[in-house]
Order: structure tokens, then sequence, then C-alpha cells
């Protein structure tokens, strides 16, 4: 993983993932005791930043290989994200999604163009199924997290942080990211080196599923133990990817955790003060921000909201919620 | 109302208010059968963007005026515009509310820093209570529409609309816009006129109250029969603007008018597929772009989404209707 690629990448993706608004708010500055930062990625092509990785690795592929079409799996994001690129490149897409995942996310992915197979996430492997299917098909697969070019296109949001940073004068931030398997933490966290920036990067996991935050304690991967049980589907990867850990063992501060209620109302809060829909994968950064301050540096901090893909009834009960 | 007076305003502007993004999407596109790029105005500062003309009409008083402070009556976004404007000139903002706005617009606007005083809509006229209290306060009434400097702000939105339509090869579309009393509508027609584009800009009302609408069809102002009955709160004035109808007038085409179902609808649709919150009043023009096609020029169309205040249960009213 070079500055170089990521700059290529970066290049690929101008006029067609969007520049998403770095936005705040003084009612949400007040509830977290400081400047809060939001990097608005729900409201990237759609609906969360796997477009950008989707679309980096579709176009870094031979145009024969890609030709033959694409696979992926994911709990939906990265479905959609590889859907919509592959549907943009006029390729086909095979997506294995969770038979569990929301609804709207197996919808949309539909919608999008892309041939939808599901599996269970309790009782079935899905890097298994996905290479036996990649095999019988003569597909490419686009894995989620724990691929260089997928990386370096999610790295494209830490470039425009860097940017938007620094048009507002913010030069040493904390910034936090909603963490899976941890792609568009590192590939934030290569961008702002890049960059030559000061600010730090900290991943943010769900408690419980803070297979990040333990693997960098203790310096090697570190598994979850439970693969369900957090409202935040979106990033509830077993284990830190051997692409991504490296890195974020490298550049990236101690991670975080918060609760499925703190994810909750930090979804509330994003839809009074900011407008912005959030999932609660998505919500992780701000909670982070809003109600874990005795955890952060002093200072301002920017709050990667890395989604908004969540069903309606999810989302009435969390905007119900006082943040 | 000249191009200079639109230009100035846009530039006193200039890192403040936000540059908000035009969305789109494939899902939405399909539902409209026709493109449809949203200008998320809801993302603007407080909520809305009516901080763009009050932050225009602060500017452009003498100082010795400013500091004495300002008065404003709204059914709430223009106040929250008013309160945030005034708190970063550091001056005082009462703000004249009705009894039954929606309790998250008091809220906030109090949060802004603004004194808040409440009035009640059926009985009580705003303006008559709004020229009293400026009187005896020394304070500067800031109108929500009817005042040159506040259209002129208002029209700096219609000058991003021709810079990010013309980036997208967009060349002569129908610009829908949310119309209560005209302040946005005519501020964004006389920034396309002014920047020679030939989209043609169209009020969108709710049903039963299109006093714009009617008043363009008969030539001269018309008044809505009633004060209250629709859920598009923030767009229910009682009549065209004795400036903005003959811009109106003058620049645009027919009215719209849509049903509170199809507003909610909208909201659905812009939940669900641009992840972005929109009010009732600030979702009409994207209901005509998506239920009133019929009604439409053929071809691309731009709707401006003008709001996202919203009271928590009436939002997950309207997602839970399918769009």
């Amino acid at each position: 993983m070079t500055p170089e690629m990521i700059r290529d990448a970066a290049r690929r993706l101008e006029g067609h993932a969007r520049v998403t608004p770095l936005l705040n708010s003084p009612l949400l500055d007040r509830l977290a005791g400081r400047r809060v930062f939001v990097k608005a990625e729900c409201l990237q092509h759609t609906g969360s930043f796997k477009y950008r990785g989707a679309r980096a690795a579709l176009t870094a592929l031979p145009a024969d290989v890609r030709a033959r079409g694409v696979l992926a799996y994911s709990s939906g994001n990265h479905a959609q994200g590889v859907a919509r690129a592959a549907a943009e490149l006029g390729v086909a897409a095979v997506i294995l999604m969770p038979s569990d995942a929301p609804a709207i996310k197996i919808a949309n992915t539909r919608a999008l163009g892309a041939e939808v197979v599901t599996y269970d996430r309790e009782t079935e492997e899905r890097e298994a199924i996905g290479a036996a299917l990649a095999a019988e098909r003569g597909l490419t697969l686009v894995k989620p997290y724990d691929q260089a070019e997928v990386i370096a296109g999610q790295a494209s949001a830490g470039l425009e942080i860097a940017s938007q940073a620094r048009e507002l004068g913010l030069d040493a931030c904390e910034v936090l990211v909603c963490c899976g398997g941890g792609g568009l933490t590192s590939g934030i966290a290569l961008a702002l080196e890049a960059e030559g920036t000061a600010h730090v990067v900290r991943p943010v996991e769900p408690e419980g599923f803070d297979d990040v935050g333990r693997s960098l304690r203790a310096g090697s991967i570190q598994r979850n133990n439970q693969a369900t049980g957090s409202i935040a589907d979106a990033i509830l990867t077993p284990a830190p990817g051997e692409l991504t850990f490296p890195i974020m063992a490298r550049l990236c501060g101690p991670g975080l955790a918060v609760s499925d209620d703190e994810a909750l109302r930090a979804m509330s809060a994003a839809f009074r003060y900011l407008k912005i829909v959030l999932e609660p994968g998505g919500a992780v950064a701000l909670a982070a921000a809003l109600y874990r301050g005795d955890a952060l540096a002093e200072g301002d901090v920017i709050a990667v909201a890395s989604g908004g893909n969540v069903d309606p009834a999810q989302f009435a009960r969390a905007i119900a919620l006082d943040p």
C-alpha cells in the first residue's frame, strides 16, 4: 500500500464518488462538550462509503477479467457498493448476503441490478461459499475490506477529510471511524499519513464486538466470540483483516467501543441536528464523540458517519430517544 | 433586485453558508420515471435554506443598527436562521413563533440563543405583534421573505444550482421549489436568470394552500382561505409577498400542488434513497417530481429540498409509508 496507490484510486473515483460534506452544528457541539465534525458518508452513492472501495477495485481489474463479472459477500453496504459500481461499468454482480440482513439492503442491492444469494450467518461461512461461487462462474471476488484496491478506494474519504479539515483550520484531531474489518479505518489512516497530517485515527466498534480494539491492545489479531448480538450489523466482522490489521497497528490510536443504546442515541442526534440518516453501524463513531468524551484527547474531533442504510422501524425507534 | 445584489449577498455568505450537495439516486430516478436531482438545503446550517437569507439580511444592516438587535416572526425555520446568524454576529435576536410550531423548532431556536415569544396562529396577526415589538425595543425586523436582502440571500442557493447543474451537463430543467411566501422561489429564479440559464423555476405548494399557484394564474396576489390544515407548516403563508410575487410572475412557470400524503411519501423516499431528513414543507417539491410527473415538462428535473426540521414522531409516520 503506497501513497501512489491511494492517489491513483482517488483519481479513478473522481467524478464518480461524491465528495461528501463535513457537517457540524452548535447543538451537537453542546451535546459533546467539544466541536464535532461529521464526515457524512451516508450521503455517498448507495448510502455508505463502500461504493468508493467497490468502484476502485472494479476499475483496477483488467478489462477482460472485469467483463466476466464480480462477486461480493456483504451484510449489505458493500453489496450495494459493488452492485452499483458493476452496473455503472456494465458487468454482472453476484452478491452473497446473510439472510438476516436488513430488508432495505437486500431490496436495494437487487434494485441496483445485482443477483442476490442469501446464506445463514450462524451456520455458514461466507468466505467458503464465496470462493466456491467465484470458481464455478469465473467471477472475481471483491472482498469487503481485506484487499489492497478496496482499502485504496476507502482511503479517498481520508484524502477528503485531510483537505476539508485544512480548510476549517483543524490540524491535529482524533478521527473516529466506525470499524468492522478495518477497510475504511486503515484507508483513512493511510490517507492522513500520505497527506502528512497530525490527525490520529481511532477505530470505534460495538461493545462485545471490539475485535479491532482488542487486537490493537494485544498486538496480534483477535477474533470476536460471537457473530450476532449487536444492532450494528454493518460492522459485525469476525476479526480484523490480514492486510488491514498491520496498517491499523502502525497508524491508529487505541480503539473505542460503544453500546447499542449509545449508537441509537447518536442516530437521534444526527437526525435532529444534522438532518442525516445513519444506521447503527454508521453511528458508532459519532456515539463515541458524543458519549465517550472521557476517553478522547482534548479538542475538536472528527467522526466518520459511515452509512445510513437502516430499516424505517429501527430508525423510528432510534429518533424517539433523547440524544 | 439586481444581479449585483445577489452576487454581493453570495459573497457575504461565502465561508458561512454551506454549499449544499445536489443528490441523486438510481432508485429515486426509477420511482420518478426520470432523473431527479435534489438540492439538499436540509443540510444547510439550522436545517433549512433560511440561514442564507437571515445572514444576508443581518450583514447588510449598518453596524449600529444591527447592534441594537433583530426581530423575526416565523413558524420555525426562519427563526432558527435568524437566531444562528445573530449569534454568529454577536447581536440579540427576538423571535415571534406560533404556539403550535413543531417543538423541535422552538427548542432549537432557544438553544441557538434567541429569545422566543409565542402567539396564537388562529387569532393573532404576527405582522402586527412583530411591528409593535420592534418599535418598543429598537429591534430591526428581518422579514421571512418579503425583503430584498432576504431574497438576495436565498438566491445564493440558485447560484449553486446553476453551477452544480452545469457540472452535471443539465441545461434546461424544471427547477421545483417548495414555496411559502416566495422568498426562496423568487431568489432562485433571479439567480438562474442572472446566470443566463435556461432552467425554469416552478413553485410547489400544499393542496389547499396554493396561493402562489393561484396568484400566478390570476396575474394578481390571491390569499389562502385558511391558516392551518396542512402538515407542511413551514410553507403555510397567507399570500405571496409584494416583492416576491412580481418576480415569480415574471420568471416562474405554473405552480404545482401536492397532497399531505404525497409530501410524506416523498420524505420516505428521501430517507430511503438519499439518507436525508426532510420536513413536510421541505418535501413538497420532491413530491411533485415523484408523483406529479404528468404536470412536468419531459426530461431531468431539479427539486429543492428546503428544510428538515421535523419532529421524530411525524418523521416516523412518514418513513413507514411506501414511497
